[in-house]
């Protein structure tokens, strides 16, 4: 226990000194206004500790991070005939093209990509207005990370209503092909909330924990998934969850992952512990430079990749 | 031990029921000529056992599972400087596609590819004419498997040379963008005939044994790569092993694995055991069919997914 | 004249006979509902002469016809200025495809693809609110037929707006990339009501006849554009007017054309005649089947194409 | 004519002014090593008349020029068969892009581009060596020009087999999908030496004189090809011919042309004359910049566009 708490610290450190720190995303007002010095990161263990360091209780927009929640939401709800809606293959292209989707008659390769995204949220919407169908995400996310005071920033949401014209063209292009059952504004007014959540590293890494134990919350005791479908989405962050940035992060850090545009990554170690980090700036592929970097010296460190101790 | 045995021993039976068997390769005469009914499973562990069922003792051709020899002998040449020469991010794309390839300018984005492969290939050649470097990888491969009986197949290997087409079109296009620093000929030479090698499950499986080992086959005794490279490794054969696969493969599997359209495949269960499987028939993405479902049994059963127990 | 009367009537009774008629545009039900045995062929010369057959007095859905109408709109508005906006290169996909825009950046190929024209509608709203822009365009098309009576079947126009759901998508998609100055709202009230334009195979070949005549209306005696830019005009028609099958309508026909989903075509020979055919049936690529061999018959026997007598 | 004399003279004159003269190919040493000065024009009109200026009668390797003869050639031997192996749509890509043959399953969309041209060559080899092959071609181009002493660039063919990796790729690409009957090497000797074809503006003009006076040689008497086939050779001039840049030199020459990488271009005004110019350095499409200039200026000032006078 002492052990992670030096660790944790060691890293906050020695991300500290690092000048170079990507580019904070600026394509929506309310990101491109965060500090990029800001620095969190949080590890809850499947026995139940908790290390953190840094702003690691400072909220940030989780952005992409979400849609680990929302793919766990809709496979309860749906189950298997999820992937009817969305595949299960790496991109092999930037997060928000529209090429591929072309190719493949609008059925996006995964849920993590954004058009996968907005598949899933059409599934989410299926017998709900927008707003229910808000709701129930927020609910359960909470839910999953034990704290009802998790919400939504709705200046990030309006924001993204109103210049998120690259997702509107998915999702128009996605209906063309028949493939959304809702109109594009509905879905993408779910799409758009549920990235909009605000969450600390800390609230993050504790709603990530199933995944790190066989799909229950040791921490309340409640079984979110299965054991095999937790094993699943765990599959599915390690070859989707970093877009074209994917096997870059497999080859490093060796953890299934999910980041977002708001410089939060979550990353699960099985059978060990959930981790949150949270650096603004972003590599080419947009994911966090420094949290990527963070997750490799912990991984690196504690020998938690799971391709090898 | 037994219960390993026992489990082997349900999986061949299960397969053997299956009729639905998938379409063995036809571009080459020799590959066409396989019986689709073979299966063969061979485990290799950490510790020293073994556990067979099937026709194990098979040579066949190993095809695309080589790669993995091919690239673990590159990093020992060349280091991390190999990755200014290709990739390491899925492709998003069938095996051998050219659109990629013209897109990101000639630099193939993995080396389990065919693209990749070759770009591989091309790195061996440096100071070696193509009869030198095929024998070098040969006997890098025997080494592996602790095995002096491995031979290429020439036959295969001529065929492949007569009718590759596409793969002489990556070559000379790649060549076309400066990527090869050797003549197509010269490196498709050393390509066709390491995708020859004949190899049985039970010399397959011994071969990937130091990957699973944290770098150093136990068997031997000796050392490979380091612990650091086999984990890079294992995470290369998770993303990028199954071609436009791979996401479904880690999907089901959840264990690092390399494919070949022989039907053979490798698969790797870190810390605990090298596992080759052969069934010639192929799905649509060009993986053996029985092959991946034999070793979705075997991880299912054993929980050695990476994913989570 | 008796010569072009007895040859539209030939053609007329020869075209009736065909019983591969295509396929009737079915994506709005306004065009589905059309009888897809209508024909119609109007042929207005530069010296003033008329020659119709078959239904050349039933108003049909213009559609991408009308595109070379904002194209000349467009141009009198802004110049050369247009070619910032759009390219004036044959696309080589179908005429909907995001896929080149996307490598493109957001600036489509040519102005008769549906990203084309949606940036041309976009060029004519500057300092318009989108129902002035329209009514521009209808007074601008009515000023070239020389006829007051003709109007937008607004049912069309709305039927579209309900599901155009791929023009939503190009129209978002270009704005995303920053290529469009009004919300993809207004510029597609704008595109959905110029193509949802009804006019007969009568009125769109007078409207036509500035092409054929070095810029001016001989039938008005009003110069529209100059002699070069009725050149340039009709050198797009001839490589762009067609969509993926422009190349083809060259081979067979040799004149400058634009076709519309409706099933019109405006063809251009210049010195010579206007003409105008229409029939609901479609081939392939999206031209109006019969409408493109009634094209071939006149141009073979008249000795029009423009590629030698 | 004395008018047309000083015409040629003009532009001759106006040319020499210009500075920015584009980029000579350097893909060979011999295009490489050519003085980017020179310019040549000459006009062979339907009337037996001839008008030249500047380096006429300089020799210079007409490249893909040549692809006019032997798309003539091979329409001569297999007739409208043709057209099962090749094309008639412009590509909307770059002269030697490998991505749209794949998705177009390896036939090449016109004879122009590089595949296109690749695939004829096929075509001529039916029951040849490629000699003869080769032989052939040389004799036709002689028939056409009515000169005996047209010969190939021995050292530009060599170099070209030396350094085509591209083309040699598009052939193995293109023999891999089952479109090319015979071995990439044997095409590609074929291709490679009617690209390196020396000819003169004066020999080039001539030879295009067929397809301006409809079919037949009005200097030698003899009829090439029918007057319907010479008008479709035009069309597919005047959509194809320029790679990416047919539709802007058709917007601004109006006239159907081939250029090469040489620099040089044949431009056809129908019932009127053959036009050849010459000038090394190319535009960003591969095109002579100041060529296409000069056709420009021709067009123009003589009112030969195709598009109305």
């Amino acid at each position: 226990m002492d052990d992670l708490q030096a660790l944790v610290d060691d890293i906050h450190r020695e991300i500290a000194a690092h000048t170079e720190r990507g580019k904070v995303a600026d394509y929506i007002p309310q990101l491109a206004a965060v500090d990029p010095a800001h620095f969190g990161i949080a590890v809850a263990t499947v026995d139940g500790r908790e290390f953190v360091a840094g702003n690691a209780d400072t909220p940030f927009s989780i952005q992409s991070v979400s849609k680990v929640f929302t793919l766990t939401l809709a496979l309860g709800t749906v189950g298997d005939r999820l992937w009817n809606r969305v595949g299960r293959e790496p991109s092999g292209t930037p997060f928000n093209s529209i090429v591929q989707l072309e190719l493949e008659h609008g059925k996006p390769r995964n849920p993590f990509i954004n058009a996968g995204a907005i598949a899933v949220a059409d599934v989410l919407l299926a017998g709900h207005r927008p707003k229910e169908a808000i709701g129930e995400i927020v609910q359960f996310v909470r839910f999953l990370a034990g704290d009802e005071t998790i919400v939504i920033d709705d200046r990030v949401a309006r924001s993204e209503t109103e210049t998120g014209f690259r997702n509107f063209a998915l999702a128009q292009f996605m209906r063309s092909f028949g493939k959304l059952d809702h109109p594009a504004e509905h879905v993408l007014g779910v799409y758009f909330h549920h990235c909009a959540l605000a969450m600390t590293c800390r609230q993050l890494a504790h709603s990530g924990l199933f995944l790190a134990a066989g799909g229950r919350n040791p921490a309340t005791g409640r079984t979110v998934v299965s054991r095999d479908r937790a094993r699943r989405i765990n599959a599915l962050m390690l070859t989707c969850g970093h877009y074209d940035g994917s096997g870059d992060f497999a080859y490093r850090v060796g953890l299934p992952g999910k980041s977002g545009v708001g410089g939060g990554i979550l990353a699960i170690a099985p059978g060990r512990a959930s981790v949150a980090v949270w650096s603004p700036g972003l590599n080419r592929n947009g994911n966090s430079l420094l949290g990527s970097l963070a997750l490799e010296m912990l991984a690196q460190r504690t020998g938690w990749s799971i391709f090898g101790a």
